[in-house]
């Protein structure tokens, strides 16, 4: 099985955290892609570098449909163009947030979510509210750091990760962190043994999701808002 | 008052439409700049045109802040790339959907939305969420058209979406109708006359609450999420 | 153009401060009527007082109709006898709340109402949840003051608000603040200096918001709720 | 024990269809006034008429003041003035729309509403999201018929009231029905036995509900919304 | 009339503080019969022993058929068992932590529930989204004792439970309490005195209801999901 | 790895569906264990028989943590005892409503769930809310058939099965199908290719999910509610 998972950003230290992570995470015998979209912002930070960064992540799906791959990660914390990219693929299409999520309130009374900067935290509250998440997400906490210092540095920034993130689960009642950037993955088992908790990584997640779907054949829908898009046709 | 309204997608059709409903809507000063994104798809109707007119779109904006734009009107009823325009100046920014609904909160108990194609549906109904118009919005009916067909010969779509609208209004329980599509722009009054209820344009009515906004010096927020992007400070 | 701007209350300074914050929001050829109504209490700072001031609000709205008001603003922020008023005139009827929060969110991720007393939060609150604002409303906080020593002494109340305005700001995660009640009227560009995010006056903005639901010749739906009263009829 | 049940319009058949219904339901010991507010309008089909009897009512409330009744129930089905009548009584105050519709969240899975014209709807919808009951009251059905004709031949209403119930149980999977006006009181047991369903009186609840708080001595807070407005200390 | 108070738990001290407000409460001709349920634990501060206790309840529940009760009382915060009560007797069920919240609603703005240990509060915060008072809801406090230590020495509690309902109510701007534990049962009025707010005790309130729904001779729907069990047919 | 599928009800017929479901699921190397709880009622179609069947699923849960299990799946749609089997081992457990739900959220704009008996409706209307799938779940359809004469003739079923989907995705705008018995386990592709849109079969996504988390060694969290219960430490 080959699975494509794109980093719509254009970082180098971003990518390579998120290949480690993905790769721990596939079984034997998955192949895992991971693509970094030099065309993209060198972080997407902002609303507007999300959009920037909305053509580049789709093109590496539709290249990803000329080599047969099995299913995608969408490895943006945002799950920026997830519904756009299950318009031109049958195959199945996660994001590391929805999943994260979703495994997290399998693991969890509630969970926080713990991201880079403050201005993200508008990204995680609504991405929570669009998966359905939003009372299971009992806060979002952040270590007011920039990605790609993150990415560069993680095991330095992992004390504060641990600092913030343990306040915030006290001050929430809740039980579990999902690591709210693709610049933290890999961090989770380091992180959960520092504060005790289970700590999700939506990268890994999401690999076992699309790895689970794909074994089951289950594939987009060809009906309703995912059909294909008129242009493409 | 210089007032930029940006149509995302390429169509001419679209665009003379909206030229005419924005300049009937203007008021005596206010100097109308209707935008056509040519590098952008010819209709927006799936997620994946949304992402491929985004950068587009934003171009236009930064386009105006070069020219000193007072207001930006994004005609796209998904009002894609609304918050992203919003961090790239700090002139206000309304998306023709929001305002629309906002305005038809204010006339009628319960509305309805009338959009082109049954994929367009989603889209609606997340909007309407998403500027919390959930419960005012009674239901999204569809006239099943193609937005170019609709903008190139709406005359001829006018009995078309009286019928659909006037069954909608009776099933639902509504009071008024918004329209769904910048390619319906300008509708408004002939539709309305047909049905007997308000019908909402979110082409005039954002290029009011442009107008309005600019006039009270109400400027974006600088600071929080819609805080410039690094990547352009 | 006429708008009758309608204070349900019989306070002289409340009066005054609504009368100078709708004239300096009005365009040129906007005549702007400002009603005190004399039979009403003198500050609506409970259920019951609004309760109370509903009828004299109603004569005021009635006897618009009389001398062809083209629209009308109600200045109380709980928005109290909105949607009987709606059912009385065929011209648009805007509330200074639903009109201020629905501003706000064009301008911002997320905005706070600031109001006068405790016992006042819950107006705010509900005022928000009624008109879709309850996820863009962070929180509501109060500066523990009569409306009336505050409309009589708006600029010695300046720095209270900014202070405790400042701190809901950091708090809450917000970028905007409401003017939480008629009495705050004319403030909002003085606090937005001290405290550097947008402010947003209600009674300025439900004025542009009629100037443009009246341009567009946008009326009350005549079906449904707001249909006439039987005993009007 | 004196229960005030104040019925805010001025219509002398509902008057005496609440009191049947009322009397019916107290205990022994219990002395029911029912209080029919002549100032008011003869029904309250529009929020214009709701807005106008808001005072009466409150007048009824202070009266039953003066004269020490030990509870008050609110007898028209939106629950106007039941926050303002809180506010000027210690004794319990229970609206008839809520006590039913929390006593048959107890009897069934959901429940329907019936109403008397299509334009209450949207005061029985409002007020089920008010008390809590959104996901339990699974649609509003209408009798077309106005209130002071209901309850001048109740009977003659019973098989058309049927009907409508019926159908709406059957189309809207609920098992239980509301009576929403105050006009139907005393029809509940007659509809319930030729529906098969609970048909739950306002009327007669609220005042077993009133009845059982005066008991255990519980009464209005003192502290937050409802404390004593200003006006009356 | 014969009203069953069922406490799933085994504890003699919680089943003899709930027989002590029940009674209380009950008036004069009503016939209380708490039934402590032996084979269960001897405390629910779990999901597990939640999931533990059914049977025993449902064993109470018939076995009171047998002997013609006329109505059941729930005797447990997070009301488990409810739906299933309701689906083997056609006489009424009401829960504690319903009638509780539900009876708090009509006595202040807001309420904050105090309950044992801190991992009870998703038993109260779920139990307020299913009897719809989310938004009633302010806060769930804990006292972080146990529900027998509680019940063993109540009086020795109180003062720990004032401060905390007072920090609560403060922080929260709320303006009643509920009583989130059977083990709290008969403190209300001891609390309430130091506090100044209303105490809710659903034990009490429970009682009151059910001897009104029992009087109004309304009955848990025969139709929908509450309908007799195929087994028990 | 050793995954322990419950099966709370005590048919055979059911199991047997169950097994063949989960064995196709599993990768290779994955032991499956299906357990029959010959103590529960044969059918969990009410509230009552769902109640009865907590203890021996528990029971399951224990011994399987005896055996060394590595993660539960608990294979009743309304996904009874989960929170309780989450305090009472460490492995992940997955119910079969979640995961299936959240998995149709990846494949489509909205999906229907087909359920047995109209009684079953609210179970998978409550599931769906307490999940976070409210606006993902379009309605919830039925067959109108007991589950045993459904798992005893599946095939015969799939066209009844079909008819109602079909029909059900139409009205609702839906673009997938949720399996909402675990009688159905298995018909997923037959039914799917009938139909033309994904069916989602929990059975088989929570075993996926299970190796998912399993591998990843993401376990339930020590912390909050789902600490072990004091009874059994």
């Amino acid at each position: 099985m080959r699975i494509r998972v794109i980093n719509p950003n254009a970082s180098e230290a971003v990518t390579s955290r998120i290949a480690l992570a993905a790769s721990a995470a596939a079984r034997t015998g998955t192949e895992i892609e991971v693509i970094r979209c030099s065309s993209g912002p060198s972080a997407i930070q902002s609303h507007y570098e999300m959009v920037l960064a909305g053509p580049g992540l789709l093109d590496a799906v539709r290249d990803g449909e000329q080599r047969g791959c099995d299913g995608y990660v969408l490895a943006s914390f945002g799950d920026p163009g997830l519904d756009a990219a299950r318009e031109i693929t049958r195959a199945p299409v996660v994001g590391i947030g929805e999943a994260a999520m979703h495994a997290a309130s399998y693991l969890a009374g509630g969970f926080i979510i713990v991201t880079t900067l403050p201005r993200m935290r508008i990204f995680a509250e609504r991405l929570a509210a669009d998966c359905g998440m939003e009372r299971h997400c009992r806060s979002v906490t952040v270590v007011d750091c920039d990605i790609r210092t993150l990415a560069a540095d993680p095991a330095g920034m992992l004390e504060r990760m641990a600092l913030a993130c343990s306040e915030a689960l006290d001050t929430h009642g809740a039980d579990a962190v999902v690591l709210g950037s693709a610049g933290m993955a890999g961090l989770g088992r380091d992180l959960s043994q520092r504060i005790g908790v289970p700590v999700v990584d939506g990268v890994a997640v999401a690999v076992k999701w699309v790895e689970g779907l794909a074994d089951l054949a289950l594939a987009t829908s060809r009906r309703g808002p995912f059909a294909a898009p008129e242009s493409l046709r």
